[in-house]
């Protein structure tokens, strides 16, 4: 077992670099903590890959982020956490490992008890049912569609978040749900590229239907793990690194509008799995 | 060194299913080849990945269908092209290696001698500088601009082809430079992906403008190659087959749009690089 005290990092791990939605959150729900965040960029996107592949990826990523004494682990990508969440969490015991599937799963049945809920995600995750399983088991009485929404994925990495373009899009995947006996109450971000683009999509779906976003109660998540396994940090120059496994300067380009602070090529080091 | 002889396959190798527009002219330019195709749907995308990465991968197809005993190579991706002819013709030489970037580039400068091109490709392709480079090698006098469209490939694998998304979202990329005084008398589709997409790419970009694609232009060479190395086959009963490093479900049902034939998962073998 690998020794961790409360200045141990939390890893944060996705395909590439949708995750940082994650990492954003996390970082201002908790300031103080020291963060590793790995993104698989030689291997994104995970979205379109079979199970086997997603669970292989998975566990070196884990691996590797372990060697870097982790005290917690979370998925950051909803296809990983869908297809490898309980595998991790077995494997790599007693690490905590916590996906984005279940917090954004109970975060809309909180917010929306017996309701007909939309969850817009990848291909890989739409046919694992993840979300509507999570739903079902909280709440009985709701009603879950999934919706795969690939296009969503490149818009957001493209960096078109806003505009004619993206409203477009989104409407060509939401405008036949809103339109039908099946219009939904509450729409679930299953895909960490999603909150971006959180504007546009709450422009199409209008202000009735309520929109969750994963990556922020992921991270109350985390932050509610942490304090009841006595491993909160508290103090001053807590520490980011960045890794990725391909990429680099594509990595800093693009990651900079997930993390919401600009990045050079320099703030990543590569990494080989 | 393998033995082959004109019954032996052509081995046509992509990221995924792009390179099957290659395949679908090399099928009707030779309808009497047996062809294997190999998507690397595991590694997909390679546009967005670095040149080392890359080559690694090229190298592991490559080698896989030379235990097939192809004939000829074709790399029917633009990503790779660019990558890793060269390395590849050297390292499984005496086997004939052919790209897609010098056919296409050849084809642009006979049909457009002394003119402006623009070439549409991926953000790794344009990062090389292939087409470039290629072009100017042909006719001094030309010029070339290159220009990464993502989203493209995203419109082509989702299969939106046509219609106002797609037209708005070429429009967006062109329209700078057809507005310009850098306004091309020459395109070059330099992604596979692409070729899905020419009907709307020439309403948006008008009927002036000469539209190259290297599928094509590359199906010719590979018969001009044959032909000259005395291994064209004559003869029925021609076969074709599929093959895909993950997700052969996906394959088929992305991939029959672009070998403009209807597949099933049955009809692709999962192999494992």
């Amino acid at each position: 077992m690998i020794e961790t005290t409360e200045n141990s990092p939390i890893g944060v791990f996705d395909s590439g670099v949708g995750g940082l939605t994650v990492l954003k959150s996390i970082r201002a729900t908790l300031p103080d903590e020291n963060l590793v965040y790995l993104g698989d960029t030689a291997r994104l996107p995970y979205g379109t890959k079979s199970p086997a592949s997603v669970l292989r990826y998975a566990r070196r990523a884990t691996a590797h982020l372990r060697s870097r004494r982790i005290k917690l682990l979370v998925i950051a990508c909803n296809t990983a956490s869908a297809v490898a969440l309980a595998d991790l969490q077995r494997e790599f015991a007693p690490l905590p490992v916590i996906g984005v599937v279940e917090p954004g799963a109970s975060a809309a049945v909180g917010r929306c008890p017996a309701s007909k809920h939309l969850v817009l995600a990848t291909e890989a995750t739409v046919r694992l049912g993840a979300y509507g399983k999570a739903i079902r088991e909280l709440d009985a009485r709701a009603s879950v569609q999934e919706l795969a929404c690939e296009m969503l994925v490149a818009l957001a990495e493209e960096g078109w978040a806003r505009g004619s373009i993206a409203e477009a899009i989104i409407r060509q995947y939401l405008q036949p749900i809103l339109d039908s006996d099946q219009r939904p109450d509450s729409l679930i971000l299953g895909c960490t590229h999603f909150p971006i683009l959180q504007d546009a999509i709450r422009h199409v779906a209008g202000g009735q239907i309520s929109i969750t976003d994963s990556a922020t109660t992921t991270a109350a998540v985390v932050a509610r793990t942490l304090r009841s396994a006595r491993l909160l940090r508290r103090g001053a120059h807590a520490q980011m690194q960045l890794l990725a496994t391909d990429g680099v300067g594509r990595f800093a380009r693009v990651g900079g509008a997930f993390l919401g602070a600009s990045l050079t090529p320099d703030d990543i080091e590569l990494v080989d799995l």
